[in-house]
């Protein structure tokens, strides 16, 4: 599967394309329901199965290839994975933590919070997690990078604490994995990466 | 106890394959520097034009195809594009409005406060543009189905007002145009779906 | 004034008794820890395996049993099977949802975003699955029950949207499955009871 | 009352038997009520009184015993005694402070605004027993903690200041006990700890 | 310009006496105390004990007589016993609740989250509190009075669900009971009242 | 004017005195009206000109003075007058600054945002006032007192910068005047005292 | 693609104009202070009293006058004496109110919490203010446009309560006055526009 | 075009002169419309186009001109044409960034959120150019003085980090530019110069 490849390309010869719509119509509110129509674009082929476009309501507006890009995200399977993954190694060595995964655009995937963890563990998990598909790094790094530009982990949302790992495609962040609740942050880091490994089998 | 051993393999047939990793190197963090690596994973011809793979340090982990989605966004240029349109369709009218561009993750892309808009018009720019990718639906559209379900109207971040947009790629959403500031919803919509249709040149 | 004398002994018999020990002793914080010991109470087998009483620190300070008390709750791993179900139910169905398991004292357990699912269902899915604990009661019955007491819904955290189930032992609730983004909420809360339905195995 | 005795027994074993269902049915919503049924699940014998398992509706579901644990939690007798002896031992020393007690799971059971006491107190009194059941120990001595870990500061809700005691069952923390207010953190700490000591008693 | 100038003097006659100033002195910060003096005005008897006024600090500035008023509040004790009284009538009856006390000025006094209280219990508590001090009427009457003015009830802090009862001194409020958690409303300010009962004796 | 004379007494001896109820009664509810009576319970004279008791309804409940204190606040024309009087010394140097005055419970009284004053500077007012009366000591002196308990500054609503200073009766904090928007905090401490000098006039 | 190329000369005459540069200098931070230069653009007289352009520092930028426009305001004493008046006018009726008045960008002014006023009462008034600021309307009217336009009543930061007046210079508004805590909404509005009355003398 | 010229003269002698009201009417709701009036103040040309003081009605009152003031601001068309250029700049270097304006009442007049751009760079992005305009200096500049005032960083909405320049007009801040997401804070400053720089032509 490779859907991004064209997308890419939004360069000046594209822009001024009119797309060929293959806009899905709006869902009649049927009764009981609120007509929600969330088919994602790039699941093309399930939402041109049906023949949409010529009952694309007035309200359809497709917006031309070349303003369209795309970000790779993992799938909240792969996601799940990684995170029961980073929690089971946790549990192997007796640690009670929770784990999140939070992708590239800052929106928090998956959460677990595991049993006996402590209150403060939750959220610590969802912010090493942004820290660390933030700036592409290890929170451990992070911290200590924090002695060139100390003001940095003043940033909202941000947690500068071992146990955050950048999950990477091609060398970019497409999402963070982090653990809290470990007596260290080291330990934290070493289940976090336990889950990002489980992602690149 | 495997309770998501089957579950995670809906991905299955391209989950195991080892990713050719082209992983960029994490930058060493120069003195005045904190470390960022940004680079999108989408934009792969950037990222691996410098052969970085060689280098990749032990922290860099990279997540196997499989494991990957993406999903389609609007670029900045074209968001502001479409705020900027928006915005001009209401002073062309002597209208005080403000504007808002969001993606089909609820990210906010892009906000202008016009001059002399009123207080309450930025967030609310940004609620209906948001209302309105979240259901793929223009907010006016939208305020209708209150009737079914009244307490839709609850869901945070959420404003059931005429004056946003959503714009679509094959007929799914990928962001909403919100405006507000005008007298009347239905103008505000009229000003979003001038913002829109800039989109499909 | 004693205004609390007798009120607090309404375990009275067992208050008096003091408990025999098996405190585990404070972590000494090992270099590169900060020293939690988070070992839950009621898995008492694994905490006094070791012989601990022995080397209580001052500061440990054991509640007697008679101020005890014991609350049911998921494990996290039951937690994360009802989340997945429910989401391979709605996938099943082609419908792009988030997912969320909420605790009787209102604690997330586990949110899973699912693949193109709106930006406005991961929160949404939370706060169904909180209102379905707190009422013991499908949100569906609970929207009804707004005709009798409308201002229910102002209660901070809650949505009365059906897409919220709970889960009961001994018929009081343990939990909530919440479910967000199907084009009803009659479907989400199909999905939702779907994911409480593997519980009872 | 040792409710805990036999359900921390989630063994493999027993997850797949059924439980005979006792689920009392959900109390039909009388004229002037909103029909809640809140009997916690480890009080059974009072929501087993009645032979509920009969009129169990469609819409109860109850979780297998495997798929349950237990937490321990002091009663709301208990807190609310702690909370007291440790309000009563700053008056004695005519100190003006607030006190709180969080339980394991990071809610808040009680709070005393103390008379006279600052408008500080409160909050901080409850971020103090957050943080001394976070991490099963005295703030006092997690405050020293920050030498090593000075980012553990920026967790939400933690304060790192003396003030907060743990309370611990068999080792493990089961609630904490927060005092802000008087002019030093050690006087703080010091009514905390007899908030903690009435509950070995 | 001073716009002000007549506006101040609506207390004209005492203001400009000056105080026999009794200010305690500063304390002066020893060694691990940050120096707080938190002696209430009110009661003066035993700030006064101690010959402060001829140590008074540069810093010390007192307000004199005519820029005071005072303003009436439940003790701590009082009101740890309304909550009490509230939430033992509501065990008495096998109702599961939280319960709170509210001060005039909104400030919260006192919580008690009941054994085995849903979660929406302890804020739907302190809001009917707040409410039933701020109109200073029970909050099934004032629930009643949004057929008036519907919009009453968006006021930020305020719940309009019975349970809320004033606590009154010569006619005016002083402080709310609040409780949440029983299947009616009017159950729970049955044991609202039966809180602000036992301040009359 | 000593209001608080009697009030502060609130020994064993009078707490079982019931109180000779004067309670006004509960408006009724005049159409267009939603029936507040705000009468304050230290105004006596006027609440009870009127023959309430006879008329009181069953939903006034009084609290008998045993449970009764009262708390000494800045009138608001006086705490006006501090305001005006701190941002009038501003002015008179030519420093733009915004002023807050805040009470013993935190409650803000008066704010006034200056002419060209930064945006920063009406919360960091209000932060600097809450600070002084939180400790009964300008903020100056505060800030130095970091050294010892550094964490201090982590209590919500607080800011340890110069620019606050308490505003004393009998040596007790009544109300905290913050000045905030100069280009030193001593300077904004400077203005913040001639707030707090006219009040012992 | 430069979507913005025209969009940005709607004030094209003058845009390319430099500015004669009569910047002030940064103030050298002298020791104690942080060094802050707020003198407003509008005050010109006062900034460039000081012959500051030639030592102008490198940071120092300057817009041009086509980049600029100017918005009307309430001074902070013109603000004051609008609240104060209110207030009187609430006074003078026996009526506790608080009081605020709020900018046409949204940016609170002045806000004076009345004596005995209802703890609800400071926000109300502060979002009435923003209400009738935002729309240019007395609060009363926008209530009643509720019946056309529901859910405007659901933007963050607006009250539908009378009680909020308009102040306007040549018809547009530039500030908005609000009251809170009297019986009635028009009531509150009585007094609010008693304050916007001694604006226009 | 230079409309402060004389509204910047709130002496005394004006102040009481009656404003010739050229009050617009508040617009007559139409069906549809929610009757908002939001032309500004400093637009009068428009605005007193229509003869509208004879149909003011009884809710328009105006200010005199001895009680306004104006405060200088950048047109939306010169904020959205500065953040484009900082965006362009860091583009031009490969570096992925989002960009804010914000004015120097605090309020965001524009942001861009960068292709790529990190998810924690929007917010830093708004609170660099806050930061900026609040002290009228560059934020690296600001960033060093926090060796004098370490808690200046505490205060709300403010990020002490290199990124954020300000816009001046005579000297005074107008707005700031603030720019996230580079490697480097100087690199993020370097493009808010750009942006800044394209002003002053």
């Amino acid at each position: 599967m490779n859907p991004t490849a064209k997308n890419v390309t939004h360069t000046a010869g594209t822009r001024n394309k009119k797309l060929a719509l293959t806009a899905a119509a709006l869902a009649i509110a049927a009764a009981g329901t609120f007509g929600v129509v969330t088919a994602n674009a790039a699941t093309g082929t399930a939402a041109t199965g049906a023949p949409a476009a010529s009952t694309a309501p007035a309200t359809a507006t497709a917006a031309s290839t070349g303003n369209l890009t795309t970000t790779t995200h993992l799938t909240v399977a792969a996601a799940t994975h990684a995170a029961q993954a980073a929690l089971d190694a946790a549990v192997k060595e007796n640690q009670k933590v929770s784990v999140a995964v939070v992708d590239r655009d800052g929106n928090t995937l998956v959460t677990l919070r595991g049993d006996g963890a402590g209150p403060q563990s939750p959220e610590s998990a969802v912010r090493k997690a942004y820290t660390a598909v933030s700036w592409n790094a290890p929170t451990s790094e992070l911290a200590k990078r924090l002695a060139q530009a100390p003001n940095l982990k003043d940033i909202p949302g941000t947690l500068f604490l071992a146990g955050g790992a950048p999950v990477q495609a091609k060398g970019a962040p497409v999402a963070g994995v982090g653990v809290a609740g470990a007596p260290s942050g080291d330990l934290d880091e070493k289940f976090a990466r336990a889950g990002v490994a489980v992602l690149n089998k």
